[in-house]
């Protein structure tokens, strides 16, 4: 089949605020064949900066944006989209924002192939590398930022617990902005509320940047609450900060990787920063390919891979296919409080099951659906004109 | 001062080609105060991609558009240049594009600092470092294209040996796309058309990829040809197989960096891709000062830091700012063939001295200036409505 379309939606909540909350807008891509298939993907990154990617005029053979890159090409198996993917990171060598703005369409191909060939993405993945296309079910762990203080962390704990989670992680919000003590409470707030059983992880939200020393003493001082991990003490690029911190050993494991633009970052992080769980973000890393790229690096490593997903079910999917067929892998970030357009963007979410767990579809493509009608109030048409020329003009969702 | 307001400037040529010539568009970036000064920066980036990035709706904390850090600040010295771009950088943490863009914006900001305290970007960085102030001439090598045969690149040899150079840098076009009997008659014809006593440089425009075995073939080659250094062999990220190459120590240095979009990843080609020339864009890597970073690490390594330099002459008063002081570091990075537009957005361009130098200007700031009469011919306006608001309305040049 041949690719027709290749459509940008800039999606938002009426109010958007400062917190670290990734649900407020997002920016999806959605891609048609003459086959009469459409596939969906989603970015996380800002919507305006990517949706620019798919339209900017060239500015030479190394600036060609992607919707030139990808319009026209055929699409039948998992190779063109390997090839595809070449050809728009060749073509836009110079954007910097390639990664973060073609993962939606890359997760979006995938959907298409997958479609087309009546298997589902993790079955293509399997095939084509030669690994287990037996999924595994993952553990959910509730994704949620810190409260204002320690007891509304502890409310905030209780009520995930009452829920029925497991697991979850509390991060941003306080921690690290104002004393040892206070980051402490916020600790023990987390694991009270949730209770002894469960496993809780701590996102410091990168508050330390490069200050190595204090995220050790914080990992020490948290060690009695028993995180699973300790997320982002640091700046995604401070690499040898990373290496420094990591090789005191501390007594709560390093996790990092959600700033992995480019599959080079997320190795340096593995391989000199030293961290014991890789968290990828397929919405941000360039898609579904780049990823499994860094799960067989941290197959290879013995370390854990971890989705990062701070969007819809839609990138839980595209996330979840990545790795479901690693039964190591346990965990899974699940967006627990998510915005009211993340939970109405697609029409069948991934349930927590009966037995506390979250199982890949196994359907054709990513197995979701997309529901139009329930996020069209929340489109933001977007214009762009340069010079004479309307280089960008909303399609219809 | 304060800063009242920041104006990005998408210029280009009328007719776009895809030969990898740089100096096609370009996007400038003025910075006014409340002082009534005003400084200027250039991007070496996607024009319409980088300009969204000071105009984007916040998506969230991490995703804060480069307007919304800088206006309203104050600015009275180099702190406040580092304060300011820790801010940017800390509010743009999720757009990838965030280096690329805020690299025109932090020129700027330097280009004021130094026409507030009457003195060159260079002094001030000197005075910031604690290292020597004295400015050193550079030799500029001419940097063009290949032509596409070699016949061709003989003649463009022979017409920058005419105009005076002593060095040239010949790149992209042919070089590695047919047989490796092509590519040496390319290098070969650069050296005869210069003649022996001139420096060549052959750069290979990321064409072999993560192909490491036949850069070392290329580079073995080519040195019967005696280059300077080999540019590039390799894709920007592929810091594996740089390191691969560079163990086999070619009888050619190897030099690459221009891709470096973060510090992180000139640190990364230096520390594990053993490159012995850094070549670093302050139009891409966020500026002057991260730049300055690259040039302190090249020194405390004993490597060769040259600016990449693709743009017009106030790419280029950046660009020598950021190693002016040191003497080691000679060659200089000189767009011989750039468009009209490049060659006629700065009213005093450096020129080749009667000695063969090019001198760094003991001016206050940059010490050159935007002949906005001239370049408003270039001007592409742009316009970006999201939703119902105009995010981006052109100002005027």
């Amino acid at each position: 089949m041949k690719i027709t379309a290749v459509d940008p939606f800039y999606l938002r909540m009426p109010d958007i605020t400062t917190a670290a909350d990734g649900t407020q807008d997002t920016l999806l891509v959605r891609v048609r064949t003459d086959a009469g298939l459409e596939g969906w993907g989603e970015c996380d990154a800002s919507p305006l900066v990517s949706l620019t990617v798919y339209c900017c005029p060239m500015s030479h053979g190394n600036i060609i944006n992607i919707r030139t890159s990808l319009i026209g090409e055929t699409l039948d198996g998992p190779d063109d989209v390997v090839r595809l993917s070449e050809k728009v990171l060749r073509n836009g060598l110079d954007i910097q924002q390639i990664e973060h703005a073609y993962s939606g369409a890359e997760i979006a191909l995938w959907d298409l192939v997958g479609q087309k060939l009546g298997k589902p993405v993790y079955r293509l993945l399997a095939e084509m590398s030669g690994t287990s296309d037996v999924p595994h079910p993952k553990l959910p762990y509730a994704s949620v930022l810190f409260g204002d203080t320690p007891e509304e962390t502890y409310h905030i704990a209780v009520g995930l617990r009452e829920r029925g989670y497991r697991a979850a992680k509390f991060g941003w919000g306080p921690m690290g902005k104002f004393d040892e003590a206070n980051d402490i409470a916020l600790v023990r707030a987390a694991r009270e509320g949730m209770g002894a059983e469960a496993q809780i992880m701590i996102d410091a939200g990168v508050v330390w940047g490069t200050d190595h020393e204090t995220a050790y003493q914080r990992a020490e001082a948290f060690a009695q609450f028993s995180p699973t991990w300790l997320e982002e003490p640091l700046a995604p690029d401070a690499v040898d900060a990373y290496g420094a911190l990591t090789q005191k050993r501390p007594s709560v494991p390093i996790a990092a990787g959600e700033g992995s633009n480019i599959y080079r970052m997320a190795e340096d992080l593995i391989v000199h920063g030293g961290i014991q769980f890789v968290q990828i973000d397929a919405g941000r890393i360039g898609g579904i390919m780049p990823s499994f790229k860094v799960r067989q690096l941290a197959e290879q490593r013995g370390i854990q891979y971890v989705n990062h997903t701070f969007k819809s079910h839609l990138s839980l999917a595209a996330s979840l296919h990545v790795f479901a067929t690693n039964s190591d892998f346990n965990l899974l970030e699940y967006p627990a409080a998510g915005s009211e357009l993340s939970q109405r963007l697609i029409a069948d979410p991934f349930p927590v099951e009966s037995d506390g767990m979250v199982r890949v579809k196994d359907l054709p493509g990513l197995g979701v659906c997309v529901d139009t009608e329930a996020i069209r109030p929340y489109l933001a048409p977007v214009r762009i004109e340069v010079g004479t020329d309307a280089v960008f003009e909303q399609g219809s969702l």
